[in-house]
């Protein structure tokens, strides 16, 4: 394609029109390393307008795009095909925080603004932006955006989409929608906006977005406790909230064994207790407001009803950051198992103890000496149920089970009414799976509105959707 | 259509399809009598199935469809046109709560299930449903979710579409969408549900909906205030919730001259106040939470910092009754001054002030002695904008201004970045006027996604969309 290649180089520059590999090699494969691709060329667009010609160009070209942000996805979705046919369009240069506005309560910024810069633009204007994930110090707005991403405050505040006032998209032939809008109520006509979010870059380029900022909630208590069941944890949910209600951010779920293996890691045991699931319950509110009597109440009737064996209440910042730290360095302290054979299933929150109770009997006898580490975000019926091998599998040899110990997962999940990828989006690693588990009907319906936005099907291809 | 009728009756069942004016007069004209039509004959299917074998036959006679609900719309968007061509499809027999899962915090319900329902079953199970608005004895689920419906408690809970876990739909060609899911998280794809929101029967017709619910919130406090400025209502959000966070449930706004008809309607002033602009605030929460200590620091901070003028907080439930009737009735006060021409718009919450700065003399130089009653969600930016004559203008002659006024509002309201429709929708009545305010992009794109979704044109058209 040298002629698409000189058309680019004179849109956005020669420095950003990428194709050596020693500059492209970063954007070929994900942060996992588990997606590798060979891009024709990485383009690096520096605002909305050398977005939109470079989308032009490319479609006039017939040559497929696929949007990077932060490069932190889980299934592969921004990661190009390995015939170096496709070019990676990085949003890491628009990077701009267009408008903060504390009264109205809102933040425009570009897409490859970083999530956690983000948040420090909320707290400097005395704001909270609360989505909250692993990867908020590369990840980016744009890329959260594509994917829906959530996190470990969805349960308060919704994914991503919930956080999207508006937004500014370059549309598969180069064209701009400008649907920046700061209004808390707009009923004129789709929402197009909703359309785009989670859709992964297969519909067009998100350039920016405003985002909804809520009132900082600088008063929390954090409590660790230790459950009965997992019907326990599910069963708490609602009286956690009749005693908190929006206060209530926080109520995650962590096995015995993903527990041992961060003690393991180092971190700190809070409590004496035999019990095979515990529980990370936060509760927020605004300056003043006496969280931790909230919370000691809500603890006291739990463990009146038999729902919480056992409870540690933080009583220091430093104390909650350490019971933080037994639910977030979960995922870090498995890959000292070897490889894990990754999860991210949601159920209806009723069913959670029955997929917990049909799953772990099933992997045992697909797989004897399997250890599922299971933990996540129980408030929201999502659990990240991860597979490490049994201690007398080679690492090669558990992975060729890999295919079939997913579809355990995955047929477990469907069966229950569930959702195989809850918060990680599709890629091209679970998009084939994903229609395969929905109806025909909702598979026609998702390739009739790529069809309309798309027609040259030249916006990530092979993401969310598989190729026909 | 002998052949059309005469297959829908073998389908429906002869009573289920009316063709005689006497049974069709109450599903061709609107509740305010603003939009009036003639259908070829109204439906009544009683399953998702009937519906199906209905929307089946018109597709294939190419005959339109126009859903109805309670048929409480202020746009025209459930009305046919008046030459006999269109089917009207009543879902009011559809009204069976399928299930209610207190501890999941769901409730699946059928589209013709009254919205008055749905609170009182939330209530019978110890949860919320939020939505609430002056219809809410007669809307239905299915209408409220067709045109994305607001109300008073958006500020806290979003509107409709916030609410909406899961939904059937039956398509333009008479297949069923089966996505009743009650997944907190599903990241597997296109967001169908948000598209189907809103859409207002455009792109088929919503059968049943997974409502998630929320936890009661016994504890209330509420105030009515005096105010010295719209600006001063703008900044009070941001105060407010720095105070309360998310207990704050309401934070509306009350012209004088809209005062002046409520309390000449009867109801008591709780406040001896020259001011102009008037709000109603009230927090909520768990049984238990001292809302009212919560609101009088609110507004003892709010009165040092000159937001507020006087405050009334009321002290029983019947004061409460008293200062929500200060607000509610404002509406049905307004028509003792003969027609309305009413106005649901919305701005970024910053620029209320600017908006009634700009229109007050902007209409009263079109129309000298007009009368702008003003009122709305001003934590939501979405203001009624709602005009009656000047005394001295007869009704009729008051409404040949009609065009010309709205022109102004809208224009204003364009000219701020606002919407002309914040949660009333477009139905008929105001979809041209949308279009016209948009960008050719963005209405392109609206047009893709109904040809994609509704080929033939069938689904209740030349609403949202105007005819091209």
């Amino acid at each position: 394609m040298p002629d698409l290649l000189t058309d680019l180089r004179a849109a956005l520059g020669d420095e950003h029109v990428l194709t050596a590999e020693a500059n492209t090699a970063a954007y070929a494969v994900d942060w996992r390393g588990a997606y590798r691709g060979t891009p024709l060329a990485v383009l690096r667009p520096g605002s909305t307008d050398e977005v939109a010609a470079a989308v032009r160009l490319a479609n006039d070209a017939g040559v497929a795009i696929v949007p990077q942000g932060g490069n932190t996805g889980m299934c592969g979705g921004a990661v190009p095909t390995d015939d170096g046919s496709q070019l990676v369009l990085s949003l890491g240069r628009m990077r701009r925080v267009r408008e903060v506005d504390a009264e109205g309560g809102t933040i425009t910024v570009e897409a490859g603004v970083v999530l956690a810069e983000v948040q420090e633009a909320a707290a400097e204007a005395g704001r909270l932006f609360p989505v909250s994930l692993g990867s908020e110090g590369s990840c980016t707005v744009g890329g959260t955006i594509a994917t829906n991403a959530g996190g470990t405050a969805v349960l308060r505040y919704g994914m991503m989409r919930s956080q999207v006032l508006g937004l500014e998209v370059v549309l598969p032939d180069g064209r701009v929608w400008d649907g920046l809008r700061s209004l808390r109520k707009d009923n004129t006509g789709y929402d197009l906006t909703q359309l785009f979010i989670g859709a992964e870059g297969t519909l067009g380029v998100v350039t920016a977005a405003v985002l909804t900022l809520q009132p900082a909630t600088p008063a929390r208590a954090t409590a660790w406790v230790a459950l009965p069941s997992v019907a326990a944890a599910a069963t708490l949910l609602p009286l956690l909230r009749d005693h908190a209600a929006d206060r209530l951010t926080t109520w995650e779920l962590v096995s015995r064994p993903a527990l041992e293996l961060v003690l393991a890691a180092g971190v700190t045991n809070p409590l004496d207790s035999t019990a095979e699931w515990f529980g990370l319950v936060e509760l927020a509110g605004p300056a003043g407001a006496d969280v931790d009597a909230d919370l000691e109440r809500a603890l006291g009737d739990a463990v009146e009803k038999d729902l919480v064996l056992d409870a540690a209440i933080a009583g220091s910042p430093a104390q909650r950051a350490g019971l933080w730290a037994l639910r977030e360095r979960v995922s870090e302290a498995q890959e000292s198992l070897g490889p894990t054979v990754k999860h991210d299933v949601s159920v209806p929150i009723s069913s959670l103890d029955d997929l917990v109770a049909r799953l772990g009997p099933a992997l045992e006898e697909a797989l004897p000496g399997i250890r599922p580490i299971v933990y996540g975000h129980v408030g929201d019926g999502n659990l990240h149920y991860n597979l490490s091998r049994p201690p007398s599998l080679e690492p090669e040899d558990f992975l060729v089970h890999a295919v079939e110990l997913s579809r355990i997962v995955h047929d477990t999940t469907a069966a229950l009414d569930g959702s195989i990828s809850a918060e990680h989006g599709l890629g091209s690693g679970k998009a084939a799976a994903a229609a395969a588990y929905k109806s025909d009907v909702e598979v026609d319906l998702m390739r009739a509105v790529k069809a309309a936005l798309d027609p040259a099907g030249l916006m990530n291809p092979g993401k969310v959707l598989p190729l026909q």
